[in-house]
């Protein structure tokens, strides 16, 4: 890693990931000890310095966590372990919690400690110069354990506004124990970007700090030293990533954060914003390039991993940030990226995207076309073909913003490319509702028939409602001809009202997201009967993953 | 509205939101007309004082906007159509495009123009000195028809970065046509808050701005005169909101936003974070303090007439935005929530949660029952009762927020004052599907046994989908008895699936709309069969509308 290995240039800066210990904060997300290691393997391959890999002793999981690291290191990460102070009163070199930490085995640890003067008072109760001693005499003895110390200052904006005097001699406490970092933390979120700006400034000027990251590594047994600032930030007032860049231009030089901004309450500054914003925009260096082009892919992994949906709207790693709309402005685009577009997408892996929607005009249609690997000619005839096609179903309700899935099949079709895998007959679904019933969500019975290569096949299932009981019954008949189908699920079912005025007559949009566990696609369908709507992305998001197979042995074959 | 009615305060701000607009270029965000109503209407309740309706001419749907809120005008915001500068080489006076903008009959017109000289060249294919004739005639056409006008200046910091002095130039242009306002547009979303910083600082410095909102309003007809600068932001650096505070902390007065943040790509500075940061932490005026504590309401209603699922961790406004976990944090919290919690919850309208007490909705219960007009006392223990029933409702995925008169209907149940107006015994549905047939989106046929006055009644009816079919059975069981269910019809129908996740058998929330001409409601159902869910919204649906008469009969017998 950078502050051992290398000499740190001048525009150096240290990323702190906290994904494992304050992302996991976030309501709705829990980590098995698998999901840890594959995040934090992802983030050492992400070129990410300092991994925070949770609380050893707190939780069993994270006991586990370091001791597997123990076991299979990391590349290039320094995997860290998080502990508060000793507590008030005690020994630091006799408390058990302390010893937890150490038998975690890492070379870094983070400790977090009060500096608000009435967190110390009624959070702890304890007195003010006690608490400067625990955060004093826990760090000496970790440094006495040959361990390197992060301080974090807990509550730290918070705490300056209302004592700046003891906020301060909190921090001098941390120099004083042998801490390399002082990371000012904005526990509460509530700090906006010019009060970071202040204070860090202050902070800076009270220990004469200068911006320090020219100076050589040291070693763990070096003496009290000048150590550099850092800044934890959370989102509660929509200014995390604001907030720590501030930090940076006063001098701070380590970023903690989460990807995706996973966190407690609104979240933690998201790296998958600061990295970019740090390196193509302030010309600091965190990771390398083409790490920096796996960014992309390392935020919807661990959006997978943690079995949230990804935010297709996020800066720099959504599905839409480098999306456009509109006829005339898609060939501008294509000129002039840079006119349209804060960044190359490619450069954090993302790429542009060209939105099919009503504005559509021939050049969308064309540059779609090439994102599907499909060859197609302006002079083409079913170019226009596919555009009117296109704009019809639009107008009948149809949406391939999201459905590309869709998109590419009813591209396929005009072109004679499409592959027919299977031929659906009919279907029939009955649902019932008993009151008094056990079954309070009521039943229903599906059957299909379907023609595959040439022979019919009558399938019937059951499901908790029709949908989900035509799934089941297509399926189960298409599963001897397609084994690959087994492998297929639905990671997302969206349903939308057009015209809503119609009332339970109106018109039906299903949007279907399948996966086979590598790619993930979106099919869409449409019609006033929501089984028919749901019916039609079923069996087109079945279709697809078969074409998707079909591909990947092509390839494997001609390679 | 403030610039007209009052004298405007040192600390007046005013806030523009183009959720209808700008909010509305995000990808799978669509807007009907009534969806588009609603939505000023909430806005104009909240106490925006500009809101920007869409573009007149260039869509059909937003001419009858306009129109519709001739008709029926907002209470306190103006309502602002938005267009572009005339075309390259014609006569202002004589474009049709600007014609249909003044016939939408606003007072405030904003007007879009290009600030970037690549733009003009490359995107307008015109000179420079004509856009900027382009600007002024264009404003100065508009003034001569008695409009006030807002100048938007498009991709403003970029183009000021690449060649600030005819950047300026077209500032000057707007000015010289008799714009009120100036207002600078991060178009790409690509600029931080220390470039916001120095670029506004420096055009408040070249025109000699003074933060000039103690300025008496003007009339339509002054002369030009020295303009107030705005801001309009996009998220596409994650700084969206950190970059229009930037902006106002330097002299803007106007600040460009969405509810929720929804535009295009990234989205835009989301109003939700910007107006308590605003307001709350920076001291400006934006809205009353009674509309600001309508802000959670306001987000989340507006999630749901967009269809998009609220987000949780959205600062302010979120579930989770001041949710605290167990333990002694908790009692900390309670004791003095200013150490946790950067505002106050209740400023914005949001409420703690804590998870381990169910004390948090009791005064909302209560605040609920005196606007349905029951009188519940805090020590009725229904009142716990309720609570309780809603805690598990909402746990199950329920949502009263929308649907209140499903909510008053289980209020009336706890307390024993429910009417039976009729019970379901059972009902079935039968949908298919045949290949080839005429009927292109199947056929749905539903039988359904009611009990009424003591009478069962079954009856079938056909449906274009199965929930159609439902409502047709159930309308046909019920109207002899109830004449007045033929004056009920559904006005709105809208379907979330809850946990996306588990594909078609995830649970649903079916959200329905009635009206009897007069009044609307809306109710609710969930279950993972969307049939189901359907149903038990609709059912409650004409159970409401039923009450809703007797009550209406009995107010007539007792005046």
């Amino acid at each position: 890693m950078k502050s051992d290995t290398q000499p740190a240039t001048s525009n150096a800066l240290w990323i702190y990931d906290t994904t494992l210990r304050d992302g996991a904060q976030r309501e709705g997300l829990s980590l098995s000890l698998e999901d840890k290691l594959r995040i934090a393997q992802q983030l050492d391959r992400l070129g990410i310095p300092f991994i925070e890999g949770g609380w050893p002793g707190a939780n069993p999981k994270d006991v586990q966590f370091f001791w597997k690291l123990q076991e299979e290191p990391l590349t290039q990460a320094e995997v860290v372990a998080f502990c508060s102070t000793r507590r008030p009163g005690k020994v630091a070199a006799e408390d058990p919690l302390l010893q937890d930490v150490l038998a975690a085995g890492t070379r870094w640890i983070t400790l977090f400690g009060k500096s608000w003067d009435l967190h110390v008072i009624e959070g702890l109760k304890t007195s003010l110069d006690e608490n400067l001693a625990m955060i004093q005499d826990t760090i000496a003895f970790f440094r006495s354990q040959d361990r390197r110390v992060i301080y974090d200052a807990e509550h730290w904006f918070d705490g300056y506004k209302q004592n700046p005097n003891y906020a301060l001699k909190t921090l001098e406490a941390a120099i004083a124990g042998g801490a390399e970092w002082l990371v000012l933390c904005d526990t509460n979120g509530g700090t906006l970007p010019h009060e970071v700006q202040a204070i860090v400034r202050s902070v800076m000027q009270h220990f004469d700090l200068r911006i320090t990251d020219t100076a050589a590594p040291r070693t763990p047994h070096s003496a009290p030293h000048t150590p550099r600032l850092g800044i934890h930030t959370h989102n509660d007032s929509g200014t995390a990533v604001a907030n720590a860049l501030a930090a940076v231009m006063e001098g701070a030089r380590m970023v903690q954060g989460t990807i995706n901004g996973y966190g407690e309450r609104c979240g933690n500054a998201d790296l998958c914003s600061l990295i970019p914003n740090l390196q193509l925009k302030l010309g600091y260096d965190c990771v390398e390039s083409t790490q920096l082009a796996q960014l992309t892919e390392s935020s919807r992994l661990i959006s997978e991993v943690v079995n949230l949906a990804p935010d297709d709207h996020a800066p720099f790693v959504g599905m839409s940030a480098f999306a456009h709309k509109g006829g005339i402005h898609v060939s501008a685009v294509e000129r002039n990226p840079l006119t349209y577009e804060h960044i190359q997408p490619q450069l954090v892996g993302n790429t542009r995207r060209i939105v099919i929607s009503d504005q559509a005009g021939l050049s969308n249609v064309l540059a779609k076309a090439r994102s599907f690997g499909i060859h197609l000619d302006k002079q083409n005839p079913a170019c226009r073909q596919i555009l009117q096609h296109l704009k019809t179903l639009e107008n009948e309700g149809y949406q391939f913003e999201a459905a590309e899935a869709s998109f590419e099949l009813l591209m396929r079709e005009a072109l004679g490319q499409r592959q027919q895998f299977f031929t659906i007959q009919d279907f029939h679904v009955y649902c019932n509702m008993l009151k008094g019933s056990d079954r309070q969500d009521g039943q229903a019975v599906a059957t299909i028939k379907v023609t595959v290569n040439g022979q019919d096949i009558l399938e019937a299932a059951e499901g908790n409602g029709p949908v989900s009981a035509l799934d089941a019954a297509l399926r189960k008949a298409l599963v001897t001809a397609y084994p690959g189908i087994a492998n297929f699920y639905l990671t997302d079912y969206k349903v939308r009202i057009l015209d809503g005025k119609s009332g339970t007559a109106a018109k039906t949009r299903v949007l279907i997201e399948s996966s086979n566990g590598h790619q993930r696609w979106t099919t869409v369908g449409v019609s006033c009967n929501i089984i028919e709507a749901s019916y039609q992305a079923v069996v087109e998001g079945l279709e697809y993953g078969l074409l998707l197979q079909n591909q990947a042995k092509t390839a494997l074959v001609s390679s």
